[in-house]
């Protein structure tokens, strides 16, 4: 699943979803182990090795202080424990997202894209759907809290920081990349949309 | 045919034109049998065995269940029956035509661009062309119907379903993606000229 | 030579320069021939016998009706008469010039922008550059007249054709490309500052 | 450090970030020695062999005169004097801070956003921060001035000039990219979000 999941983070470079050395990555191998993308590394070029091995917890081994997870591991910890199919958990940086939710309260609607059906059990493009955007904070457990009290909002395997980027997650690297694609391009639709 | 199809697959899903498992591809062999991507599929790595076979009314093998056609199959199968010239069929989720299609009526209509000529028999800037918006729908009978009554209006080889995307067919790949390229041109223009 | 124009016209295909099978390009080689890619082919693909050798006014054997240079080879033509040092003409069919051009009368005017030193003979960013625009025509007679006409303004080694596309031309690749670059970049940065 | 250097011009390149021959890029190797782009290349296709060595003035061996480095090489040599740390220098020309800064006065101040992080010494994205912004010269010894009377605004290792471009510098090139990729990100979220 790494290189699966090593080609996506490129791909995902490639689109200017992580500039500087923002956006973090998780999976759970065969094993039930949870990896996660250290901290501070160019995605331009992630290799295996970026990888590393924590707990439910988030915690991991502190003899080599310059390798430590991802500053976020809390959130991927926290969505594995409240969604416990999840295998594989993406974040973007992507522009869209980001400007829209400079012009939302706490959530996001989508109404009327055929897109919309890349979200699980959504079939049709009639449908309203609400995702949820919360407010950005350096406190890991403010999210931690936010999740579990929004958890029943949670059910299109995604949700939105402001001003920060958004969270996908699946059962599988291609479940998880559906949720993220198909969120980013219905905020691109929305934000083009405003003044016209 | 295939492998020149699937170069063009993954240089449209580079464009951003397939996010998620979106759209979908058909191309009829020296056997005159219809081939199509089976659906679910992510469009950056679509293989040749992600291709399956159907009949003229969309109708495969139900072996094996988890594999299954694009559930446009029959827009596909429409197009065929009603311009039997045709050997290939793209079908895109570009963000322009979408957006367009969100300020439009019934058709999208095109003046005054060089890029125009990349339709079949447009030798001029200076025709007015007139391409078909379809309603969006989940019911594939709907569409049936719309291009049947529409056909006349379908001569420029493509066709906009609102808020979905494009469809645009032709004897060649290179034919089927002139008209998919200028179509998507045309509307990138014109949706960047609302509001200026 | 070829091989590094088949590179840059990659390069410009990726940029969405050269939707369909728009844009054309030549080269006088090493005997003083001219080479122009002919008509009707994918930008995305393009190859070395994809060139065909025509003489200064444009002929070609017509022994192949299949193969014939593209329709607007009479302006390359225009071009290496009225300016005998150039070697490399390139097209492009980029947005930005195409938008623009819808606001502009007869030229483009730009000042201040630190890029336009991309132009031969601009050595500060203070200068004021008119770029001249042409309408449209499917007449290259109307071309050459143009060209002729207006050639004392076409020392930035370039023009733009209303809602069709850019020429730029140079002595050598790198030069042709740094004028068309140049050119494109200043239509993007005014395009973007319209109506802000 | 070169071959990662040339890897990092090769990817802003297909950003977009250097059109024509624009931007310029150094480094400082193992010996102390500084080595600069030369003037005039072509940065899709740059190679080893195109960077040459200068003291810590500027200067360089005339013998070749078709060979001399980047005019902006004084802006190198006064962030080298200015910031000792300093090995790598990044310049960019994207769209985005020219179009901010021709709506900007002498600064850009941005608040809010996640991204902001990628800055040294900025841990929140409540932080304010005001990255100095340069009018543009000719004149080499204007920038010599206003960078050494600016240097306490230059906390962020970065700057930008008004229609020109921007500069960022680090200990490594992974610290300059995330200097230059945060500014760049964060000029592009203030554009778009003008008369939305």
């Amino acid at each position: 699943m790494i290189k699966e999941l090593i080609k996506t983070i490129h791909l995902y470079h490639n689109n200017g979803w992580s500039p500087a050395t923002s956006t973090n990555y998780s999976f759970i191998d065969e094993n039930n182990k949870i990896w996660i993308t250290r901290s501070g590394i160019d995605k331009s070029s992630v290799l295996e090795t970026d990888f590393i091995q924590i707990d439910e917890n988030g915690s991991y081994p502190k003899e080599d202080l310059k390798i430590k997870p991802s500053a976020e591991t809390q959130i991927h910890c926290v969505i594995y424990k409240l969604f416990p199919k999840t295998k594989v958990i993406l974040h973007s940086h992507g522009i869209y997202p980001n400007l829209l939710s400079s012009k939302m309260k706490s959530n996001f609607i989508f109404k009327g894209n055929e897109i919309q059906k890349g979200f699980f059990n959504v079939s049709t493009h009639l449908d309203t759907l609400k995702i949820p955007l919360l407010e950005n904070s350096q406190d890991m457990l403010f999210f931690d809290k936010e999740l579990n009290s929004r958890k029943s909002e949670l059910k299109y395997n995604c949700f939105v920081i402001r001003n920060h980027g958004t969270y996908a997650w699946g059962a599988t690297i291609l479940d998880a990349k559906k949720h993220l694609e198909t969120l980013d391009y219905l905020c691109q639709y929305e934000w083009n949309l405003i003044s016209k």
